[in-house]
């Protein structure tokens, strides 16, 4: 006998929030803690992010990038060397006041983001053009002490890579920068089955410290978009401010060019709300810890937890894939598998051994098939491709099918209120302009994207005569 | 022209701890930072730790452990719950006392170990017998506020594994504490090819809160003992602390019986002690990141980088392997090699090219040994196993040969003073003799080994009755 039951969650419908709330907690991902705003990733919220480091950090490995690890406290007088940075970043760090039973002469901060160690270490480690490109990154947690906390989406401390670059000319700084937003592009939809729009962020939404900043935005289930990954290029600003210099081929001192780029655990509440639906969480194949669940139907009766257990042993062979041998009862375990985002579901009990055949689950359409035993290996690996194809097809349908164009203020307010997405618009590129909109809208510039188009020739907030063609929308 | 030259290292006869740091920082594994106490783990280093932390992790899962992420920060009250864990750890954390722009109404401690973090976390998530055991790992960085600091071996902060694990049983319990600590035994010389001696910790060197604490301890180059691995069993004494209770079948209320087991980047630095020499690091292929460097000899002619690189592709099926295609000479190109402690070098020329050959060169022995290139893949291959073993082999017999049986108190002297190595010699089991021969030779208990062995029938120390055959040694 089951001892607690799955129980419905509240639906998409109802309520977003709430639902996503529901789905965070009965799919087990995170745990509360005793500390406010900090969260405990559990066993099946923590293996997903190690699926999405692993595929990751190949693609960052196969473009140049090694991996470093760098001190998580920096000294106030560290952080303070770059004007725009410490104002973006002061604000919300936590602050180590004491070491051991003394007060340290120092204050450090623990790290919200380490550009200003990697200057530190770069100032120290470059001094010739033979040492650069530099083209590091590292896999670590950072604090920024948030005042509304959201599982994945918004938390205190957060899991994260950040790679940081050094190279010999702005050219190659650039060129780097959007190589990497073009691996998150790429892994995003080849990997979580996320489709995004790539592009700029404008001056007012840029990073801290950057000259430019590019983003990937997603839109989820619930019309809102989310800032999936950012790169940034820094030019050499921050190696001004920190003397990060090189002697070139001619032997006259350079300051370096600088990027750097990150996703986060956010990335899972992308995953969350792009794909899941009110039973639950819904994972691509290639970041679900479990692609398939072996659920044994009458499993008392004799032979069938042993062919459970032999399927399962073939099947090893093409997915990860486990037994539910508990004594909860088929259709709790159903209900379970689905709670969980579990891609694909075998059902085999001893009708299913008498016919030599099985029924086969997807759980991203509910589709049901009858299997023989002989083909399930090689139909099993088909279907995992096949769903992880399907699910970036369904979420790239419905975020073509969500993103609306604007082509006058009326307009514009009417989809803002009415049809919840993404806006295309033309933008004078005025700050002033993209204020006006957030306040009284309550939608900000997403990105000024890469693929470009006129849609007219004024700004559709002012006016004026358009200079860019921009992504709005309501984001988390 | 190379425009910086392999500098000689100082010797480790002439200073054992100036050779030390000479390795660690002509090998490139870690830099300086403005942080005292705190170092970067440059790319030649996290590498060998992403070595370690992938085949610790397989091991690991294969006996069920699931990896989860807790928060980096302790609120004080959560960290007193237990007492002597308090007293052990109080006097060496970080402290966090403002977040943002103000002042926490609660101190928070930088995690320098997550028992307390664990305890609150099971505290919430066991109810029943149904939801034990819990064997939970996280891969994380902790900090604690040491005085003195050295590379790898001591320092603010540094990176380890922490597994927390949750039975219904004491038996269970005790079961996992030593089944952990043979994973750590067998991955040292299996993977890092270095011997362990396994034991018990005495009540004086156990950790604080545990009511066992078990050890792997490994003899270094110098003689000197360093603690690689321990393996705490906690009873019930966390769980009364901190209300970790559950339900059994009886529904009768219970503690929980905990563990916990941890290794650092400690073990780096016994890597670079246990196998380094004057030309640098060793490390065993297993770990070693590059494990094979090409070289090739007169670059510039005709068709040797072009073999070079042919050679590379071949290679790349059994083993990690680079081309050194800078502009270095072939003699400093050799000596970095031999700094970096990569374990098979191949050189290439045009002569070699003429006669289908090459010359392959091991880093441990340094014998050299021609190969024809169409059995190039598994020779080197072979030569990959051999040299792991062999290290392995070297590694003991250099430990066994300065592991010395003190009878009494002279002969202990003797030793300590003459021959620096592990000593086993019978104890009483009082913590005064311990502490007197600590005082008296700066030897600790290093453990009890559970290989006990009579050696005679007093304390080497009191001449009372002897409880204990334990290995003594001056420690890092």
């Amino acid at each position: 006998m089951a001892d607690k039951k799955v129980e419905a969650i509240t639906s998409m419908e109802e309520d977003f929030a709430k639902w996503y709330t529901d789905v965070v907690v009965k799919a087990d991902l995170t745990g509360y803690t005793s500390v406010k705003g900090f969260m405990v990733l559990k066993p099946a919220g923590y293996a997903i992010w190690e699926l999405i480091q692993k595929q990751l950090d190949e693609r960052f490995k196969a473009t140049g990038v090694e991996n470093v690890y760098l001190p998580l406290l920096i000294p106030e007088s560290l952080l303070q060397k770059e004007k725009d940075h410490v104002e973006g970043f002061a604000p919300e760090v936590a602050w180590v006041t004491h070491g051991g039973l003394s007060e340290l002469q120092e204050r450090l901060c623990v790290r919200p983001t380490s550009e200003t160690l990697f200057c530190d270490f770069y100032q120290k480690d470059i001094t010739s053009y033979r040492d650069l490109p530099k083209v590091y990154n590292q896999w670590c947690s950072v604090v920024r002490w948030e005042k509304e906390t959201r599982p994945f989406l918004r938390s205190r401390e957060f899991l994260w890579q950040e790679g940081h670059t050094a190279h010999a000319t702005a050219e190659e700084a650039q060129e780097r920068t959007i190589q990497m937003l073009n691996v998150y592009a790429d892994f995003c939809e080849q990997v979580l089955a996320i489709p995004v729009v790539k592009g700029q962020k404008t001056e007012k939404e840029k990073f801290a410290g950057a000259v430019n900043t590019y983003t990937i935005e997603a839109l989820m289930h619930d019309g809102k978009a989310l800032q999936s990954g950012t790169s940034h290029n820094f030019g050499d600003g921050f190696a001004k401010a920190y003397g990060v210099q090189y002697t070139d081929k001619e032997n006259h001192l350079q300051h370096v060019h600088q990027t750097s780029w990150g996703v986060t655990t956010r990335l899972i509440g992308a995953i969350i709300m792009v794909h899941g639906d009110d039973n639950g969480l819904k994972l691509p194949p290639k970041v679900a810890p479990v692609q398939v669940m072996i659920v044994p139907i009458q499993q008392k009766k004799e032979g069938v937890l042993e062919k459970a257990e032999e399927l399962r042993q073939k099947l090893a062979n093409v997915a990860r894939v486990k037994v539910d041998a508990t004594d909860k009862s088929p259709g709790f375990k159903f209900a379970e598998c689905e709670m969980r985002g579990i891609p694909v579901r075998v059902e085999i009990g001893p009708r299913d051994i008498e016919n030599n055949q099985c029924v086969v689950v997807r759980r991203d359409t509910g589709e049901k098939i009858t299997v023989s035993l002989d083909e399930l290996e090689s139909k099993v690996a088909e279907l995992l491709e096949t769903i992880q194809k399907d699910m970036l097809e369904t979420a790239r349908a419905h975020r073509d099918s969500h993103t609306y164009v604007a082509k006058n203020w009326d307009e514009f307010v009417d989809i803002v209120e009415n049809k919840p997405g993404f806006i295309k618009a033309m933008w004078c590129g005025e700050t002033q302009c993209e204020e006006n909109i957030k306040d009284q809208t309550g939608a900000s510039t997403r990105c000024m994207p890469f693929e470009q188009e006129n849609l007219g020739d004024t700004c559709v907030c002012c006016g004026k005569p358009a200079k860019k063609m921009v992504y709005f929308g309501r984001a988390y």
